[in-house]
């Protein structure tokens, strides 16, 4: 058998792809075009293994290589330490929301949730289910547009664990810091942002993440987990649902996703050869610095976050008038700016920008919006 | 953008192909050599929406179409009544090992469980969690190498629903009628041979399978529930295991596994292009024919099951001498036949004939059988 090995080609260029968009959806998301090409190269045969990725046993020696040099990758771009299992699991964050509380409440009866929007709104309902939740939220905020100040937040002693979620895709919100929770367990979503930047794992219980914004197709959701957490859970939850299961199976209690697991793990060296994260949190500083400064110097564009707790993946901005929405995203997609449509619940446009998405994108979008407000505004 | 679309081609010869094998692994599995042609050629840009569909948003219109012709071809080729939802679903049949009592049970206290291999030994233990479970099985088969006749059956007047595995992977029994239950839900697990031969589906209560072996790709699992079943799953189980919340949000809930979706909907337009689940049969019963024939009038190789229960799916089969397994293995790789090994808990070896498989490997690895013994007989 002919071996073909393939290897991330520097083909960033539109101009290579005339048909292509940029997609600003809130998620699934557009995927790295080197990514992608490489993908569909080995597409039919990976690497002399005369099969596709998603042909393949998730027990065979071909994939485990996958799946070993995904996890590598990943604990060495984030700097993982030793004591944290990382979990290539199924079910997205919504799966999450349950199992967070089924694994980590041990006998405990509260846990604390930050509500700052409408993904930690749906966590906290989730978790009532299985327990009392102590919400901590700003009063006064009926839109979520900020994150209340440590000042305000009033924890339970008893609480089995602390909950936020890093990032709010819907309003554009997210954390200024990790709260300082002292010696309870921090656990959180940072679906919409994994990938965009440094942090200190260490801070963390449990961080989980579903693959479809900065890392990989949907079908995959990634959990990191203090060791020490696993273990707590009764028996009479789902085994699928239990993360010492899936932590001592190597997330091979059954079939995984194995398919968007190489995907994210393609992705995964793009990130390295970019730079890692910081050059990640660079790209994603520049494409929402440059967003929000042409929304703040025009009259006609607006967001009403706090700057102090502005979004960087997620810009939602409203136009002069309602009435010129469906126009807005009409004339963008003949420009080829998909998906600019806000979500239903708050209206107006929302700019998504992930990992993926290349500066021209966001350039090719202000010009747009600067067009579009000379013609209507 | 230009409109680009492609159709299935009739390119099922292994010679355009030189390095492409047959994998006769139990799963993830071989899938139609024309889908993945096809899912090649509108890899990066599915029919100029100018992204692929691993990239679109699960709301796009894009994507709606996608999930509708596939939810459409699918109840076509299965005939299934207007009174079944199809839910496109995460987390493979084991968290339906879950989610059947969870949702079922509706106040019952007991199950009845057939326990005819490894996969409904499974399911019974993980029923377990949450009821007390009648298991049916014949008492002198250790091995499990059969199926227990009707009239020894002793069904609990008051089981919520009767479960079995349609057919078992491990060791290749497959039930050879639908289990006549009278009113009482009954419930399969098809994973291994759901799409293989058509059934009357109105016989059921809730159907699942996932879809790696004869559906699709890695990550996705469908069921096929009853409407009247919905609605009695208590409030303090998870979201995402509960029927009828997925049901409600046609599999939309949160985020599906929408590329798993893509690809089973392209296997399914191959299915009607080879003439439906008759068709499926006939292939299926033309290979599993084939394969026990070369091994019935062999001496070398040898089959335990009673021709009653054996599976069209799988043959597992042992040859002259263990000490041969290794070499066998070993040579039939070299000749393009892959992932012969039997499972680790019964050895041997095992040949694993899913849908795509064409009758020319079938062939290939009859031929080498032969080859083999003649030369190690």
């Amino acid at each position: 058998m002919k071996q073909k090995v393939y290897t991330l080609k520097a083909v960033d260029s539109k101009e290579s792809y005339p048909g292509l968009v940029y997609n600003f959806g809130a998620g699934p998301a557009m995927l790295p075009r080197e990514v992608m090409q490489l993908a569909r190269a080995e597409f039919l045969d990976w690497h002399g293994a005369g099969m596709s990725v998603m042909e393949m046993s998730h027990r065979s020696d071909e994939f485990m290589s996958i799946a070993t040099q995904t996890e590598a990758d990943f604990r060495e771009i984030l700097a993982i330490p030793d004591n944290y299992k990382v979990l290539f699991s199924q079910g997205g964050a919504s799966s999450q929301f349950a199992m967070v509380p089924l694994n980590l409440l041990a006998g405990k009866k509260t846990a604390d949730y930050f509500h700052t929007g409408l993904w930690s709104g749906k966590a906290l309902k989730e978790a009532e289910r299985f327990c009392k939740v102590n919400v901590i939220t700003n009063e006064d905020n009926d839109a979520l547009l900020s994150v209340p100040e440590a000042e305000t937040w009033s924890l339970d002693p008893d609480a089995a664990y602390v909950y936020y979620t890093d990032n709010e895709t819907i309003s554009g919100v997210r954390f200024p810091a990790i709260p300082d929770v002292a010696d309870v367990p921090l656990v959180t979503d940072m679906t919409s942002n994994l990938l965009s930047k440094p942090f200190d794992v260490s801070r963390y219980g449990v961080i989980f993440a579903g693959a479809q914004k900065n890392i990989g197709p949907p079908g995959l959701v990634i959990v990191i987990i203090r060791e020490d957490l696993l273990g707590h859970a009764p028996k009479h939850i789902p085994s699928m649902y239990n993360y010492t299961i899936q932590a001592k199976s190597n997330s091979m209690y059954n079939t995984p996703p194995t398919y968007s697991w190489y995907i994210s793990g393609l992705v995964l060296k793009w990130i390295k050869g970019q730079g890692g994260l910081e050059a990640m949190e660079r790209m994603s500083h520049a494409r929402s610095d440059s967003l929000y400064q042409a929304i703040d110097k025009s009259d006609f564009y607006n967001n009403l976050v706090d700057p102090k707790y502005r979004s960087r993946m997620n810009v939602p901005f409203t136009l002069a008038g309602d009435s010129l929405n469906e126009k807005f995203a009409s004339e963008a997609k003949d420009h080829g700016l998909v998906a600019l449509e806000g979500h239903r619940s708050v209206g107006g446009m929302r700019a998504s920008m992930y990992n993926a998405m290349p500066e021209e994108g966001v350039d090719t979008l202000i010009s747009f919006m600067q067009e579009f407000e000379r013609t209507n505004g």
